[in-house]
């Protein structure tokens, strides 16, 4: 398909990218493999899109893995392990910390993340994920053509035209190895597509056929969306990220890619940025009430952060319910600044119908709860279905408080982020919207929430 | 008990009350034998709580059978029944209709009914509802002692208080037949109060033992509320007419008379008359939206006007909720002005959530319906239960377009009511609500309406 090429085209490193990054790697594993010698053990491996071949034009990651032996203990790992790493950042760099530290630093324009594992020759024996990272790395590579690396970078970039790209908290979304598991699996790019369009919840690939039947996959992981079984390790869901919300909006992508394949797909239009009064215009079309919370977000990684502000989001969100305002949509930011937005409609009903114990339990007590009660509007009197209520004046309360009462339970929010939270926040309420697109850490956020639609359809 | 000592003095007819009753049933009874003896066939019975000595002081109504031989064809029997019953009436009264005719004068203070009936000596075999009634009559008297007769008085003034005496389609409540089972049942006023109190739905009285168990008698009277089995007819439940909400406020009455019994179970004191100004501080509290339907109401019986308005009222609280309007109570009046009130909470939510089709479906049609739709606020996007929806601009019609429209569609309202609608109507809506006040035939509903409550808290 021309499309296709023409994306190629934009998406495939240029012959002077690859050489530039294969010189910047070869100086990176000499330096690594000099260090590794000198303390008499481990072994350096490039792992990733780069080693694969299947990273796309611009991207600046270059991942190499430090193979140590497995007798030594963790904590000699992690010693040796970040020495290694250390002499080959020469001081440069930030160590940081997963499920074990490494090291992450900026080398000639590249992003370069070293991190220590364990080299286990079992992938099933491994002790953590990023053992695994090198059996990752050996499976695909063995598999993956020139021909299918195209393919693998035509579904990367159809992800993240998406928005869908990436298994961050943030995006809940595909990762690379995921989309070069799944050109394996179909072949090429349209192949999948066609696939995908028919997808439901439960969709099971096992490539290497680790279970039987697909059944006996979805019984193994339950209630998972989508399944693709590790073809390294039969007892992990390479999509357990994936979300139903990505998964869905994947499919919807490939159903509406099939009728009307466009550049947009790959290249969506940016957010349109809103104006002051185009955003006044539409929170008066809406009719809604919305309330930003905005904070100082926390110095925690994003796959620590989003979680928590979705914690504190659910949190919020079910206490206006409970109130009986009615939660209509709602997002949260952590880039520069911390925001979590309640879009509701407020609850007005100033009338609670008060239900009494139903026939044969005596309604003596609850005749006398209301019976002289200031909130007394009507009753006690039976209705047509029989039960015995009273009116009474409802004591719901504003959403301001709900939210107010709500951040100040920090054990319903997340720990970085309720913390941040007790030190103050700001609630902007509807009208006072518009003037937070001052604030360019704050304008993609709305702007992106009151345009919201497929990122291909912008 | 000296409350109950109190209250029969003043509901049991005095020696004089009876005399003159008795002087003016004789002549009745004496100008009907004529009557029949002229036309060579029937005979008169006099039934009801009359003839039982079961009627409260003051009550005025007379109750004259004319027992035909069942040979004759129903004209034949409409035909001589009818001019029997002219010539007692002696040239007054109204013809009415019920299952048959009948005809209805007032005499010397009374209001007298005489109805043409069959003499059908095996109830079983009754051709129709009225040529029951002697065997009731018959029933009854022949247990019901002076002593009973006293309970039966105190517990159909019991129901009066209640608001719940009369099997007229307006209360759906008690009837005097039904008063006179149920003491009978109980022994006295008091036994059937502590009875009562414990009743729930399905609570079956079969005096002459029908049926083998209270099991089968739920079975043939499926889903009523009480079923009181007729002592002369085993296929008739004496309390088909008493619904839950009427059997629900009995069974609370009973429940709050035992734990403090007062004078104004028997006796409440009359609904509040609303001021104006106290009902616009009424209206202000309840914060709700009254509309009221004002329009002159058709010539038919209550029997008949009642549940053609009910009808009515039924047909725009289902429109209203449909529209997502929140009806919180509604009334309807047919006394001097026919009047349909209802109270809503409106739907304000100006945002409507379009789901479209879930996956496995294709959405390209629903897509494709408002992508450029001048109602679309945001979307197509799917949510985080992955589903794909459209926010789009709400076009929930406004109460009032919503009631002019169900009033229009004449086959969802009564025939009679129906009509009197489209000869045109009066629509106000809460702040217009006061000034109904200043109508002596409205403002009694209206008052009603707004304190209500059990009469015996008022």
């Amino acid at each position: 398909m021309k499309l296709l090429d023409s994306v190629l085209e934009r998406i495939r490193p240029s012959e002077e990218d690859r050489r530039r990054l294969e010189e910047v790697v070869s100086t990176l594993l000499e330096r690594a493999r000099e260090a590794c010698e000198r303390e008499g053990m481990g072994r350096p491996m490039l792992v990733g899109s780069v080693a694969r071949g299947t990273w796309l034009k611009g991207e600046k990651d270059i991942d190499i893995f430090l193979l140590f032996p497995e007798n030594l203990s963790r904590e000699e790992l992690e010693e040796v392990g970040l020495k290694v790493c250390r002499e080959v950042a020469r001081g440069e760099g930030r160590e940081r910390y997963a499920e074990h530290p490494y090291l992450t630093f900026e080398f000639k324009g590249f992003e370069v993340d070293l991190v220590p594992c364990y080299e286990i020759p079992d992938p099933r024996r491994t002790k953590s994920a990023v053992d695994r990272s090198p059996h990752h790395q050996k499976y695909v590579s063995e598999r993956l053509t020139p021909a299918l690396r195209d393919q693998v970078l035509l579904l990367k970039q159809f992800m993240k035209g998406m928005g869908i790209y990436g298994a961050e908290l943030k995006i809940h979304g595909f990762s690379g190895y995921l989309c070069e598991l799944l050109v394996l699996y179909a072949g090429s790019f349209m192949e999948l597509v066609r696939r995908a369009s028919k997808w439901r919840e439960g969709q099971v690939i096992d490539l290497e056929h680790h279970y039987p039947t697909e059944e006996e996959a979805r019984r193994i992981f339950e209630n998972q969306t989508l399944i693709v079984v590790d073809p390294v390790d039969a007892g992990r869901n390479v999509s357990a990220s994936v979300s139903l919300q990505t998964f869905a909006t994947f499919v919807r992508g490939c159903q509406d890619f099939l009728k009307n394949p466009r550049e947009e797909f790959f290249f969506p239009k940016p957010v349109r940025k809103l104006k002051k009064a185009e955003l006044a215009r539409i929170l008066r079309k809406r009719g809604t009430e919305v309330y930003c919370i905005i904070f100082r977000p926390p110095d925690v990684v994003p796959d620590v952060l989003y979680p928590q502000l979705r914690k504190t989001e659910r949190a919020l969100t079910a206490a206006l319910s409970e109130a009986g305002h009615k939660v209509i949509r709602s997002d949260v930011w952590g880039e520069g600044r911390g925001a979590i937005l309640l879009e509701i409609q407020p609850c007005l009903e100033r009338i609670e119908i008060r239900e009494g114990p139903p026939l044969g339990v005596d309604a003596e007590n609850f005749v006398r709860s209301y019976l002289h009660s200031p909130l007394k509007l009507a009753g006690p009197f039976t209705d047509p279905a029989g039960r015995i209520v009273y009116e009474l004046q409802s004591r719901a309360p504003s959403p301001q408080k709900v939210i107010r009462e709500t951040l100040r339970q920090k054990h319903l929010l997340g720990k970085h982020v309720g913390e941040a939270l007790q030190e103050g926040y700001r609630m902007v309420k509807s009208p006072g919207l518009p003037s937070l697109l001052d604030d360019p850490r704050l304008s993609p956020f709305l702007s992106e929430y009151f345009t919201k639609c497929f990122p291909w359809y912008r």
